[in-house]
This record gives C-alpha cells, sequence and structure tokens, in this order.
C-alpha cells in the first residue's frame, strides 16, 4: 500500500495537480468517489447487489470505483501525513472494548450489557 | 492491510452483524463515513484545512474518520471478493496512459496533446 | 419557498455567517446533510425503512434531515443565485421526451422503444 | 413545489418506477445527486466557485444537479409523507433559539454567551 501511495503522489506531481491536491479537496473527491461506488447499488435490491459481480460490466465499474476511493484515500493521508493502517488498527482495538463479542450462550463476553449496539458503531 | 482486513471480518461475525454487511449497505455506509470526514473540512478556509493536525482534537477526528472510512472499504471488499490493491494498480496503469505526464520543458511527455485534464480525470 | 429562502439568508446574515457561506462549501454542506438522512437507513432492511416514521425518534430525525437538505439546497441556491423551482420544471419537461411513458397496453407511449431505462435516469 | 412534486410522483408512476422508489433508495439517490452537484466545485478556487455561473455550461450543469437533488428530496418526501417546507419552518424556529442573532454592538441579542458557533450548527 505505501508503493501505491508513492506512485499516486509521484503521478500527481508529474502533472502538477499539487495545487489541486488540498486536503479539504481530496477529502471532497474521497466522497464524491464513494458515492459514485453507492450510486451503482442505488436502485437495486439487496439480493441483486450480492450478484452485482456476476455481471463483467458491473464488476469492472466496482473495481473501478473502489480504486477511485482508496486513490483519494491514500493521497488525503498522504498530504496530512496520517497512516491509514495506524488509525485503523487503534479504532478497531477502541471498538473491541465498546462493542463486546457475543458468547456462544447469545449473551455477551465481558459482562456488559447488551442490546443492539449497530446502529451507534 | 489483509490482517486488518481480517479482523473486521471477524469482529463482525464475532457480534453477528453479517445480515447488515450486505455490499448495498456497505457502500452507503462508506459514503456516510466519507462524508463525515468531509464534514471535519466544510466551513474551514483552504489555509485552515491545512492545519487541521495542528489541533490534537481536530487531528483526533481525522485519524478517526479515516478509519473508519478504510475499515467499510475493506468489509465491502470482503463482501464481493475484490482485491483493492489489484483494482488501484490496474487503475493507476490506465490513468499513466491517459494522462501522459509533462516533460521539464513543461511539454507533455508521450506527445500528446495537453490542457487542463484534471477535471477529467 | 421563497420566504423561508429569505429566512435563512437573513438568519445567516445576523450571525455574520456569510463567509462561511461560499457556493463551494455550501455544496459541500448540503452533500453532508444528505448523508446524514441516508445515515438513518444505511443498515435498515427495505422494509424496515418503509416504516421509519412510526418511530417518533426517527420521524424526528428524517424531518431534521429533511430540513437540513432543503435548508442547505436554498442556501446555495441564493448564493448562486439559481431558482431551484424553475431548474426542476426545466429537468422535468427534458426527462418527459428521454424516457416516454409507458401505455396502459404495456408498450410506450411515442412509438420509443423501451427497455430498463431507470439505471440511466 | 406541491404541483412540482405532484408531476414527479406521475412520472415514475406512469413509468412502474416505484418499485424503485422507495425511501431507503431515495435517500441514498438524493446523496449520489449531493455528490454530483459537489463534484462541480472539487477542484475549484473558493474565488473560482463564486464564478461558476459565468460559464454557460457549468451554469447548466449546476442547474441540473440542482433540480435532481431536489428532484429525490420531493420524491423522498412524498414516500414518506414529510412536508418539506414545514420541517424547514420548525428546523428554523429551534434554530433561532440556539443560535442568537449578534446585536449591532458585536455583542449577542438575548444575552447568550458567544463563540464561534458555526461549527455547531
Amino acid at each position: 500500500m505505501a508503493a501505491l501511495q508513492r506512485r499516486l503522489v509521484d503521478f500527481a506531481a508529474a502533472r502538477d495537480w499539487q495545487p489541486y491536491h488540498t486536503p479539504k479537496n481530496l477529502a471532497a473527491a474521497l466522497s464524491v468517489e464513494a458515492s459514485e461506488l453507492l450510486e451503482i447499488f442505488q436502485w437495486l435490491t439487496p439480493e441483486q447487489a450480492e450478484r452485482v459481480m456476476d455481471d463483467p460490466g458491473s464488476a469492472h465499474r466496482v473495481r473501478d470505483e473502489v480504486a477511485d476511493v482508496l486513490a483519494y484515500l491514500l493521497q488525503f493521508c498522504a498530504a496530512l501525513g496520517v497512516d491509514p493502517l495506524t488509525a485503523l488498527a487503534a479504532k478497531i482495538d477502541r471498538n473491541e472494548l465498546r462493542f463486546p463479542a457475543l458468547r456462544r450462550d447469545g449473551g455477551v463476553a465481558g459482562g456488559a450489557e447488551t442490546g443492539d449496539r449497530h446502529s451507534s458503531e
């Protein structure tokens, strides 16, 4: 991932795109690309959405939008000096404390109260 | 990154969240999280946005939203069997053909005509 | 709607918020609020989503986010001198030509070929 | 606005699009269209963004995306029985209490403490 991030930064520099690639613009571009990924799914039923990779055209479009989201995320992180893998590892650590796992008997490991916590993820 | 993706999938499975984590829902959640990252910047001038990591509270919020975006991207990719790094490498290859780099003399390497191609990225 | 738009503009002026309310910032804020509306639905099944107004708390949240989306849309339009109702009427006129209605016998009025045009809306 | 909302609902019904126009799908489509509006501005400086209506092509694109955002907002509201103007009027009433206006002497009308409240809008 670090190698791809380097290629993206070099790619932009070789085209004099750095003036456009401010943190604010990259955050906007990231959200625009994430919406383009969602657009593929917006009219599909949940069942149709599960099978989206069966059609070569849709599969290509999904991979292309995934690439765009990751590209802008990595460029955003490069611009601000954020390490996305470290940030994610820290977030998972925090979430393991916030949302205790279920035990096999259906209760919650660690004794915390349960309920539908998914919405507050 | 593969290890973090595995932790995310196991984390969701241990909480019985897989029924929520359909491709369509994960695409929606990814776009919602990307918007939460943008929200941090929406009222900032470009100059204020460049300094967002100087404030510990804002810096934490940025890292937290970066983690959320990456988390949903990886879970989306796991659900559909997409390899995000392979998708990104292929996209950069294609873009290197579409957008020739500038030569040092200000022209375009490869002889293609130039212009402001950034908007059609 | 014009009266509400006037109230919004006066409201921002009375708080010296105009420097923040640039067209670019308002477009970002509009997209952030639209995502907050989507967030209410992101983990719901289609059936649960149909019943979202049955719960008073969810119903309030939906109305609140609808208000935010409309507020930023009207402020964006005020900043750029766009009349949203005229723009929408013109768009519906264009779409009536692009997407012929079905006849009662299942064919398409006007003789145009049919197909699933919804995705290209 | 009510007449346009009626046209939109009839337009969808005449094309058998109601099965697609669930509340969840319309919320997703609304957020996708709001991102398409933002896309016009994503690489512009604040100054360029202020002049976006000077170019006929950009001006048309802005009006077109404004129309799409309003169209999906009105269809979403029709699907759930929400009155967007009533929702917005109620929100402005609440915000007038939350964010006291500045007095001419630079203080805050009503005696509430001030500060940069914009970010918590």
